[in-house]
């Protein structure tokens, strides 16, 4: 057995009371896997008297996180407080700098900092893991990293947000709206109060730059990742896109292109017998497609304490063992500049709903813009009539270049008997 | 960059072929991800004039795949010969024994002499990897060793036989019998000529053996594996099961259970609206169900020489990067023994069809024999009537030991208007 590895454990959170709690009752097999003992040693939270779960009384306090990475006796920080900039940032930014190594599950911080922390840990000679940042308790980033290090990967795309696939598949069932059923989910926990970062596509982006970092071997390129979240969608176009034999999901898709690699966050329509289409819930699924390997899917849970406390221990144990990767598969100073490509240039079915006049003369109208914009119908679907009255039009197309789809809506938008901004999905084959 | 590692392949088949192909033409990007240069310095194959896609003009050549073992220009060996026995087995100990690292395919060779060559591998400090041997390119080896490591690990299963499922997924989509889609399973390649060891559970069992000695942390235990294979399914219990709402998969499942560790291949009825009943084809898909991380799936290729060479080479930069993990996740020395749970002691629900003549009262003598048992019938279909010739009757039952099942069924094989042996299915829940 070799030297005891000294953890300290910043964020009591339900997350971080979970790995303490976990790291000390399991120490005895965690030690058998790791070849030497892991300890906590060191935490820091505000609330000192509060009930987590777990014995902590013969471990060292610290009021400030950032303390953790100034003592001496912790060799590995787990940085479990969250937010992009703030304390975490200064945590691990020191911690890195002391030599310790930093396990983390921060995807904010990695999205906007990640390639600068990177070169500090390498520079340090020290590790930044963050299994747990990506789909919670799936562990994705290993399997990229290491499981599939010989694959070109074409693409890389997950359900990467529990929260939204939560509300997505509840709408789905219950035919009721987003507002009534986000309300549900922040009774139930699944949302947070503010849930902007969640249901506007935020998180899901966070945790894309992470792994197109990881798939390309370029420097993570959050500012350019391509965001839309999920408000806008409408039980009508959830019923539509049943008819058409699709599900609606928020998507993380990151993929190589000729115009460089494009990373976007959106609601898709995949069709309903895609192996994505059945994740439903709080579930996370990342599908990885490589040259060498076809498909792989890795389902699970996004996220809660165990999962994610599941994920931090992994990292934990890697360190114990001395099993070390380059924080995005290639060192630091090898990765390739990011090279987004644009959103105009995407190729790819859509689905668009109007609500329309119902009078005659009005679909010859849409239809003419579309093939002005050299854009193809594949089917359309107009339920019921009312004439006269405002009805929707819901159609699909056949793959066409963003721009042209776009110029469509834009003339689309402007005739008058189109009575409301057109929606527009786009449709992601598997 | 440190020291090249020198790589000797042994079996240039198509898995082979592919590994050394991929080793050669990506050395650049696998050494940006090592951190050192990765070369194949020699092959071994029978046939050195066959054109195999790969330039091998500047390796070494052994006819006798186990002077690999002796060679000095090689750090670590790649056996992709294949067998539990013979050549490979001699290979892989030779090679440990001389103090270089073996990845391999071979789940033959590991099921059977798994927990002896891990000794030899630790006796000489030298990496035993074997990712490419279970589920062919999903990194599930390094998941359960590595991701997963806290957990503890209640039941994993998986589909862990690409023919078999490809064989059940086209008779329930034709309609056809076993034999006849086996026929064009050997046809389009996906089955052997002699398809025993994939139809007959034995393929799968010795996956299975490994999966459950690294998830419980045991020594390797094929030889009490249950194993039953997909010969005797027929289309009407497919049929049968579809209506009564599940699909029959062949599954590899180990369980902790009270009676010690259960290893079981068989077909099984499964929900159809479980992940795992979505996973046609050839696919396989592999589950974790850990106390920590709650429920993880795990799909992909289970076979093929690009998914395979996949994860060897995934293997082979692990031992390049000095990424290190015990054989079966802990020191052999640590591996407890075997603890085999007998079948009798399962507790599972069943499915039975019996083939009976259709006249009044054998209904009546089936459920008796049944209750004298304490079976409990959950439901029951008769399809059409035809008095007095032979009709099929299918059953479930609520969950009940295997031994009063089994007890049941000998009774009810012996009644007289039973035409034929019962046919017997576990239910398995999610």
């Amino acid at each position: 057995m070799g030297e005891t590895l000294r953890v300290g454990v910043a964020g009591l959170g339900t997350v971080g009371a979970e790995t303490a709690r976990l790291l000390i009752e399991r120490a005895d097999a965690l030690a058998a896997h790791a070849g030497r003992p892991i300890a906590v040693t060191a935490v820091s939270a505000r609330d000192r008297t509060r009930d987590r779960g777990v014995d902590l009384s013969r471990v060292a306090w610290e009021e400030d996180a950032t303390a953790l990475a100034a003592r001496d006796d912790v060799d590995l920080v787990c940085e479990l407080i969250g937010g992009s900039d703030g304390v975490a940032k200064i945590l691990v930014e020191r911690a890195l700098a002391a030599g310790k190594h930093v396990v983390t599950a921060n995807k904010a911080l990695l999205a906007h900092h990640g390639t600068v922390l990177a070169r500090i840990g390498e520079a340090h000679g020290v590790t930044l893991a963050y299994e747990s940042a990506v789909a919670g308790g799936i562990p994705i980033i290993r399997a990229l990293r290491e499981g599939l290090v010989v694959n070109r990967v074409t693409r890389v795309y997950g359900i990467l947000n529990g929260t939204c696939n939560y509300i997505l598949s509840a709408m789905r069932e219950s035919g009721r709206d987003f507002a009534d059923v986000l309300a549900e989910a922040q009774a139930l926990g699944y949302a947070e109060a503010d849930p902007a970062f969640d249901v506007d596509g935020v998180d899901a982006a966070h945790k894309l730059a992470l792994l197109a970092a990881l798939a390309y071997g370029r420097e993570v390129d959050f500012d350019t990742v391509h965001i839309e979240g999920i408000r806008p969608i409408s039980p009508i176009d959830i019923a539509y896109a049943d008819e058409f034999g699709f599900r609606i999901k928020l998507l993380g898709i990151a993929e190589e292109t000729e115009a460089g690699v494009r990373q976007r966050v959106h609601p898709c329509l995949v069709r309903q017998d895609a192996p994505i289409a059945q994740v439903e819930g709080v579930f996370n699924a990342v599908v990885v497609e490589g040259d060498a390997v076809g498909t792989t899917l890795h389902y699970g849970r996004g996220a809660g304490a165990g999962p994610t406390a599941s994920a931090v221990i992994g990292d934990v144990v890697d360190v114990a063992a001395g099993r070390r990767a380059p924080v995005f598969g290639r060192p630091a100073s090898a990765l390739l500049p990011a090279n987004p490509a644009a959103m105009e240039t995407l190729e790819s079915g859509y689905y668009v709903r109007l609500m329309v006049t119902d009078r005659p003369g009005v679909l010859a109208d849409v239809t003419a813009i579309l093939r002005d914009e050299h854009v193809s119908m594949e089917s359309m679907l107009q339920r019921g009539r009312d004439p006269m009255e405002t009805v929707p039009v819901a159609l699909t197309t056949h793959e066409v270049d963003e721009a042209s789809m776009r110029r469509a809506l834009a003339k689309i938008a402007k005739l008058e008997a189109v009575r409301e901004a057109p929606a527009m999905l786009r449709i992601v084959e598997f």
